[in-house]
């Protein structure tokens, strides 16, 4: 037992608990070795860091060894961190936000258990992965598409339940979401949506049921453990158009976003549009020592020479549009036609049509490239990303822009931001890489993180989803009525979970017997 | 004190309520008399009906003051049932559930706060009507439009909880909704998604803010008063394109959802068809003595004679397709297109376009034309919905249509249905017509009503939504794990709800205090 344990855990009940484990699931369903503590570990964590460290993990591989592990997680009091495959390593990984919590590892819950290629719609457990459905997709020759994230090792159901985004026009995947099947704290087995009939016909069809709405209650919560999800998948497309662009200098964003954002509205632009910094392209291809080896944030000059190497602009984005080529081509026309009296810039088009090879980096495809970010310093790399919403309006956006570049050189990182726009709103994702053994490094990273809280909390947008070590500071930000919906939240915890076993403080929930202590 | 009290109901508690309700808010806002009791109540009722008789009304101008009224309804064990303006009267008006509640009156809380062009969003309190916000929009001159409900007399806001329906491409009117403020059942009042920060500028653009998301968990709930509702609202389009289309034979409807669903899943339909037979038709501009005066279901040859006159299908439906002219006219190509294989019939095309007089029944004008069926039988009509939720599947809904089709005939009942086909679901909505003062027919109706409910369940489809009457056998039919859902909403109900005083029955939710009497 290498692991510090926070001072409420108890060592003798946490023994007990994984004794209990071993019984119930088998021996080598349960993994209490400091190896094993350090592979659920906050893998970007910095070095020193001794905080969200796991006494162990319990993988069950059935709703029954799932609802006996819950069980003797609340007989000896001891609590679970419920990840479905721990791969979002920029927000902690596989790690609990509570040290000493045993990580609930679903990735053995892997069963694709039905796909249904006339509804659009598939039925999976936690463990299944991007690339798990992509293959099943592939060689079913179901002609289905999944919306993936950037960086897709990852479960498709945690995904969708921490809110994250893709790039088709199924890119909001927790919106996608039709029924559930939860494991409550307590242990029972509920269905949610239409799925909360015996034989239902319309679990993966119909989202709400009868009375209230719970699936979004299971996103970024700790109120239940989601042990099997519905999800709507996009049918395969007859053709891809691809409009590459970029807006040569910084301001140009202004008329840009608001552009973008009336073609959104329109229905004419139909999936997100991602905005990049020229570093979110040199990080991909490239180690910062090949570029500059001075202190400090990436000076001016340095990135007019990515520029310049890549052929590309200060912001960088690719529109994708998705269905009947004649569609798109009458799509690109009025995009065009949009962008026409602020730039005489052309679009680069690319077509790709089915039955064509698919091309690289295809959005439905999944790749772990992204992963290339953390070399960015060389050494072991890490990054974590603070994301808040805001309003589709060039302006705001152009001085969140300037803001957080100012903060980004003051704190000596390089500057890597990035602007998601969706149908109503830019999910502005600033990520901060660092080298996880420069102590100097790090603690730079950790103040500039600080100031981006507090800068967005005042400017009036907060963050949709957060790293472990950032989750209460986020929901201090949610501050409406002495935060209102935080003490619902917890007051629904305690309804739920008792005995309070349940990934504590995820989301800045706590339950009752950890609450005083961890404000 | 003319209603009769529900045996729950302290008649004395009941009186110093409405005392305090007069001292709180006024005496012009607490009804009371005989004839405010009747117009509070189910205005389609069979008229020997006894049940959901409200003991009063009181109609709250501002937060404050409902809040007021919530404490005092908490302090007599009062209980209150919520309407926004109470006007859904197929399915019950402004009636309680629970015969004695205190009707929550919310039309006077009816400011529009906010309208955001340029985010094609609002932020309104539950008493705005459709017209109300419809008049906003033309005086004001915002190029935003709505989504309509057939019937438009209605709350916007108690519309989108209750899940209705409208025919534009934002037709599925909860999923519009994005943040809400809330008093809870205690009086504390909350802000949803981004509205959960102070000073935030998202709260109409981003639907979940941080954490669990609550919205859809006020939607046909008993769990709180929405007080303030953000919504989104379309941009104008530049055109409207209507393809008028019949299906000749019943069976017709088999290839014809197919294709529909498939045309919607590609993206070249997007917004709600509905799909309806000829009384459908007919009971808007005629009566039924003018075709038929014999007992029971009218006969084939009749709705023949229906079909020859009005020159219509068996089965009758318009396809809108909203936007740019250029690309509704693709559109409306690939659609003929997936029709050609089936059948040689064609579309009658109608274009409106942006600057044209808007045409009598455009999509977004409200109107109440659609009352009219009610006066298919003469004398005091009234009407009530059966609607089962179904996948997009031909096959499975002609044999719906088949299945009900006998039951109407059966009981002796017109037959009037529809299917209105969303994204991955029909709403197969079964009206039924009668007299009111026709006991004979009323108890028909009532027969056939609880037939349908069985059958449907049998096949594994759920209604989403119906008449306070049928609440909680609809919620009975959800019975996975013995009716798991409807307990954790009832357990939630009691954390929210101690004293059990907000819309007792709602969608077949009660708290504790009536629970066991009333199952």
């Amino acid at each position: 037992m290498a692991a510090k344990l926070s001072p409420q855990i108890d060592e003798r009940a946490l023994s007990r608990a994984l004794s209990d484990f071993e019984r119930a699931v088998g021996k080598d369903a349960v993994f209490t070795s400091a190896v094993d503590q350090a592979s659920y570990s906050d893998l970007y964590a910095p070095a020193d860091s001794t905080t969200h460290q796991p006494s162990a993990a319990v993988t069950p591989r059935s709703l029954e060894e799932l609802q006996a592990v819950m069980r003797i997680a609340n007989e000896q009091g001891v609590p679970l961190w419920t990840v479905s495959r721990g791969k979002n390593l920029g927000y902690g990984g596989a790690a609990p936000v509570l040290s000493g919590s045993v990580v609930l590892d679903l990735s053995r819950m892997n069963r694709i258990l039905d796909v249904d290629p006339r509804q659009a719609a598939c039925l999976i457990e936690p463990g299944v992965g991007f690339y798990d459905l992509y293959n099943h997709l592939q060689e079913q020759e179901i002609p289905l598409w999944m919306s993936l994230p950037s960086q897709a090792w990852g479960s498709v159901v945690g995904n969708a339940l921490d809110r994250g985004a893709g790039y088709t026009p199924y890119g909001e995947h927790a919106s996608q979401i039709c029924g559930m099947e939860v494991v409550l704290p307590t242990g029972e087995v509920v269905r949610t949506g239409a799925g909360a009939m015996n034989n239902s016909r319309t679990w993966q069809n119909f989202r709400n049921g009868f009375g209230p709405g719970w699936d979004q209650m299971f996103c970024q919560s700790n109120f239940g453990v989601v042990s099997k999800m519905g999800l709507w998948l996009m049918p395969a497309p007859e053709a891809v158009l691809t409009l590459k662009y970029d807006f040569q200098k910084p301001e140009d964003i202004i008329w840009g976003v608001d552009v973008l954002a009336e073609l959104r509205l329109r229905r004419i632009l139909d999936s997100h549009v991602t905005i990049g910094t020229p570093i979110r392209v040199a990080s991909l291809f490239s180690q910062r020592k090949e570029w500059y080896d001075g202190d400090g944030a990436i000076p001016d000059d340095i990135v007019q020479k990515m520029m310049e190497k890549y052929n590309i602009g200060f912001w960088n984005f690719s529109i994708r549009l998705f269905g009947h080529p004649a569609m798109l081509r009458q799509q690109a026309e009025l995009i065009k036609a949009a962008f026409a009296p602020h730039s005489k810039q052309e679009f680069v088009e690319t077509w790709w049509h089915q039955g064509e090879p698919v091309p690289k980096f295809a959005v439905h495809v999944p790749t772990v490239f992204f992963l290339n970010v953390t070399n960015w310093h060389g050494g072991r790399g890490g990054h974590t990303d603070f994301s808040p919403i805001m309003p589709l309006d060039g302006k705001q956006i152009y001085e969140q822009y300037l803001r957080t570049r100012q903060r980004y050189d003051e704190f000596g990182i390089d500057f890597y931001s990035g602007f998601t726009l969706a149908e109503r709103y830019a999910t502005n994702v600033n990520m901060v890489i660092y080298d996880r053994d420069n102590k100097d490094m790090t603690d730079r990273a950790r103040k500039l993180f600080r100031a981006l809280i507090d800068d967005s909390h005042r400017a009036g947008y907060g963050a949709y989803r957060t790293h472990i070590d950032y989750m209460d500071a986020i929901a201090q930000t949610y501050d409406f009525n002495n935060h209102a919906l935080l003490r619902l939240n917890e007051r629904v915890k305690d309804l739920l979970d008792p005995n309070g076993i349940l990934s504590p403080g995820k989301s800045g929930i706590w339950p009752r017997r950890f609450r005083e202590e961890k404000r």
